[in-house]
């Protein structure tokens, strides 16, 4: 699995998937992100752009079963998406975006999308007392 | 209801609970900030630090059944909840977090809340074949 990305959210999973056992690789352009990895991780990390194929090639991606776009720019992972998807036929892409808006933008190919935004007002909507809006009808 | 701070999610969250006819009042320093509420909140607006008292008073916090801290700054969205619930005794207080390393902070009082990373990471682990995983056992 490749996590394009060091981000807390990339760190997370890579951390999470490594101390499963599955194969991972990290990629980002700061070799300071890769402090955020557990310290048990157990994978490799490679600074590249994510974006970068000869990077993302290095890191196995004509071989890898998952690729997950990871970095904090929504421009930057609908790309590594994109290339992951389109060049490399990788069978599971997952994409984190914040910007609800692009949505339209994965719409047109095979791609798994994390929504924070999303999450926060669907997890808000659990807590918020069903008293309270049900009073309200 | 009162939604402090009006970034994405609070101008979301503050849209939707207007649109079921709730009274709400967004607080934000930035008057821009307003644009994200949806046309049709019905809803207060008040321009004004999130943190000070005489605007959270304004708005009616001693009155008010929720507070939402839903600025994008951790500590900011701490004080709110902490003001909210020790000085006005609010019944629920939600907090968005984005740093669950400050999850300890909530611990020693009646916060509700809302971590975005973690939600991501749940949702991940959902979207992520369980064949997949269960193959590494």
């Amino acid at each position: 699995m490749i996590v394009a990305g060091c981000s807390r959210f990339g760190a997370n999973i890579a951390s999470i998937l490594s101390a499963k056992g599955k194969d991972v690789v990290v990629l980002d352009s700061d070799n300071l992100a890769f402090r955020k990895l557990a310290p048990e991780y157990s994978g490799f990390t490679i600074q590249a752009d994510a974006t970068d194929i000869d990077a993302l090639t290095k890191a196995g991606i004509a071989k890898a079963d998952v690729v997950v776009a990871a970095t904090n720019d929504d421009n930057t992972n609908i790309m590594i998406a994109e290339i992951a998807s389109k060049l490399f036929n990788v069978s599971q892409v997952i994409s984190r975006l914040y910007d609800t808006e692009k949505e339209i933008v994965y719409q047109d190919f095979d791609i798994q999308t994390i929504y924070p935004s999303r999450l926060s007002i669907c997890e808000f909507e659990k807590l918020i007392s069903t008293d309270l809006l049900e009073g309200l009808k």
